[in-house]
């Protein structure tokens, strides 16, 4: 069977108008939202349910079609970009929520189900889903399992992959593992769903997700705090930790040049209080308890901090329209980040211990740079720092400029970060982008076991290949 | 080169003393502490660090000795009890506290170190390891991670996969993998620690972990709570959790037959309020938070879940000693069912929602069973309900009719379990105890996956085989 036979077949399995082979339909899927990769598939192929993607798999499996799986195509890496001849397969039509046990707290979602439509579900059943991401409106369930996900609730709900109770999966060769289990509990042999939960789509294609659910928030509070150091920061976070347990639900910082940015770069943004800190840190503070005056314990944490001098100044939002516009902050960073200039941006991760450290090295090392904005903003709580730098279009007027100072400027933070035992790529994961980057800094036992992982699972290579790794 | 060519070049390295070959030396490495199961161990070697465990492992290798790991020996499935001609492989010796990081909350360990020093070197530093299990005392690192162990913190906390950071496993080629870190989040490709953990040492032995560590508990309250029904303690787990959040600590319930067997023969234990219902819970709800009344809380929950007709009657511990004496009654279930009678134990796990069919299930079909008390206890926000079966020695009076009788209930709790789509081993493992049930009852593409992963890992065989799947 040849090539044309199996596109044949293909739309003998989902209906010849989900396989898309004309450019100007295919284009959409074909590159990142960022602009940045851009590749050419053979179809793009869109199936309704587990059976059909299983039946396309199996296609592709039998005339050695290369597949690249996609779900709401977010992400920042070129994970879900073909990089050669290929057929995209994408789940975006898988839209179902086959289930919901409020009792059990659990979900059971399709792969291509809308994050925000995931959270909306969960809560009109008084539950609530913690996943967040500035993406929330459009990646989806299999994207988020496939990345690994992880977002601003990390410190207190962990990433993705532990929000995830069980997995469906279309191995390679088009057999369905069904590992749908909706148990807290199962030690009976190996958790075969942790193999595929931040693969990126390198050994199977994710077509169902059991989501664990918890009970819905009723209190909040939120915070922006003047701060004179990240050391300070985290003393503040472990001393909130110390007062309301895990009630912590957000502990973001920004370098007073990130917010500085964002007011500058935002139409209509404002900074609450004036900028004479080097750092500060937007909290939030939620639970459940219908009796707890979160503000009041806010108040009072914050008012102990200050007199005990870890922070400067402090803003509690006095009702929920105030805490958006902190919030707002936050959120416009990536927007208001792209129209300052040319954005470098990072995504590592050092222990938490070792932040004030990883931050004045990497500092240390872009003083000299000319035209550029040292941006930092991140989630201190897991350790994990967004170092950005925004270059002066002025000054950077080419392309070709403004991609090699990226790569020096990359260098230097990644080696920072390997310096300091941390990750070069903390929840955005390795796609195509980090590629050589992981080759580099992986020791080589790691790479040769997850080698022969990949072999083991897709002895062909057909399974989005050179994501991760090379081929 | 020979096997006891073999033995004198692991003298060489551990040292005489810590290669055990005399019978009385071995015995207590070749049985399990309930006298279950008992192997013969061509040696036991007991090295005193990562680098002598690889080097022994190495040389295993090279002559093809079977290796047994084994840590703490307090399994209930045999998992850590040769089965064959083998090596068993102890890190008893290996006993270090390697780093503690109060700000980045994590912990780095040896393999051998028992929980309690882990928790207790925690609280020094004002940290929390919230890992709980009857064999506290005793049960070491190693073998809390290649069980993924459960207990009674896994409502708040998660299991023992969920307090993992990082590992360091010796390959059954004696190679060291590396994978000490210490990061919230880390996704640069496949994550390997997690293939290890759970897997009951047949991928590897580990010598070292990176564990999480949470803010000190300062505040509790504890409760003794009687129900007319699983349905309603479920429904009062989830009254508390809407009010408390996850600051519920612990959610056990106990049949009356299981309180009135731990009254019964427990010296001294007593039941803090009339037997007269079916269930009970035992609840604990804790954290950190040094304002809050958590008894008066408790209280007021309570007090509405009585309005509401969720509970009959409720007793709070107005002191640590009342409340120490109510976990008592929990604590002793294992010690008092042994002494009552013939103990047979089950350990399975289905989705919350179906706790109460499961129960009402195994009870019909065991009430034909003459001579027998049916007790249930049970993690009941995990859904993992322990049927323990205890004979009477009256009736039951040969280890043939005991055992007879055992495989029989075993079947057909793990029928009822498998039926509501549950586990049969929720947090004990697989071991040897289980090996052919998990054959019958796990799916075939399940087991072909297990079975290439072990190849993978073990080619020729020698890690613990025979666990979790026959040779």
């Amino acid at each position: 069977m040849n090539r044309s036979d199996a596109l044949g077949r293909l739309r003998d399995v989902v209906g010849p108008d989900h396989v898309l082979t004309a450019p100007h339909d295919k284009e959409p899927y074909e590159r990142d939202w960022r602009g940045r990769y851009r590749g050419a598939a053979l179809a793009v192929v869109r199936p309704k349910s587990t059976d059909e993607t299983a039946r396309v798999v199996a296609i592709c499996h039998e005339v050695h079609l290369v597949i690249v799986p996609q779900a709401g195509n977010t992400g920042l890496v070129g994970g879900a970009v073909p990089s050669g001849d290929a057929i995209v397969l994408n789940v975006g039509r898988m839209t179902k929520i086959r289930a919901l046990d409020p009792i059990n707290n659990a979900m059971v979602v399709d792969a291509g189900c809308v994050l925000q439509t995931i959270r909306d579900e969960a809560d009109q059943h008084e539950r609530y889903f913690p996943m967040y991401l500035g993406s929330v409106g459009s990646c989806q369930a299999g994207g988020l399992v496939s990345t690994n996900a992880g977002g601003t609730g990390v410190l207190r709900y962990g990433n993705m992959r532990d929000l995830v109770l069980g997995l469906e999966v279309v191995l390679p060769d088009g057999r369905v593992w069904n590992g749908l289990r909706a148990l807290r509990k199962d030690n009976t042999g190996y958790d075969l769903k942790q193999l595929f939960i931040g693969a990126e789509g390198t050994l199977g294609v994710i077509t169902g997700v059991v989501l664990k659910l918890f009970p819905r928030l009723t209190r909040s509070a939120t915070a922006m705090v003047a701060l004179g150091s990240v050391d300070k920061a985290i003393a503040l976070l472990h001393r909130l930790q110390a007062s309301v347990g895990n009630r912590v639900e957000a502990f973001e910082i920004m370098s007073r040049s990130q917010i500085d940015t964002v007011c500058r770069f935002g139409h209509g943004l404002k900074n609450p209080m004036p900028l004479e800190a080097n750092w500060y840190a937007l909290i939030e503070i939620a639970d459940s308890d219908p009796d707890w005056d979160a503000a009041a314990q806010l108040e009072r944490v914050l008012g102990q901090a200050a007199e005990a001098e870890l922070l400067l100044d402090a803003v509690v939002a006095s009702d929920l329209v105030k805490a958006e516009r902190i919030w707002a902050l936050r959120h416009n960073v990536s927007e208001t980040n792209k129209h300052a200039g040319f954005t470098i941006s990072n995504d590592t991760s050092v222990p938490i211990s070792r932040v004030t450290q990883f931050i004045a090295n990497v500092d240390a090392r872009l003083a000299a740079l000319k035209g550029a904005t040292i941006n930092h903003v991140g989630h201190i709580g897991d350790g994990n720092v967004h170092v950005v730098v925004v270059l002066s279009r002025e000054i950077y007027t080419t392309p070709a400029a403004c991609e090699a100072t990226a790569a020096e400027v990359n260098l230097i933070v990644h080696e920072e970060s390997v310096a300091l035992d941390g990750s070069i790529s903390a929840e955005h994961g390795i796609g195509q982008m980090h590629v050589d980057r992981l080759a580099r800094f992986k020791p080589a036992l790691d790479l040769e076991l997850m080698r022969s992982m990949k072999a083991l699972f897709d002895p062909l290579g057909l399974m989005n290949p050179g994501k991760i790794m090379s081929r």
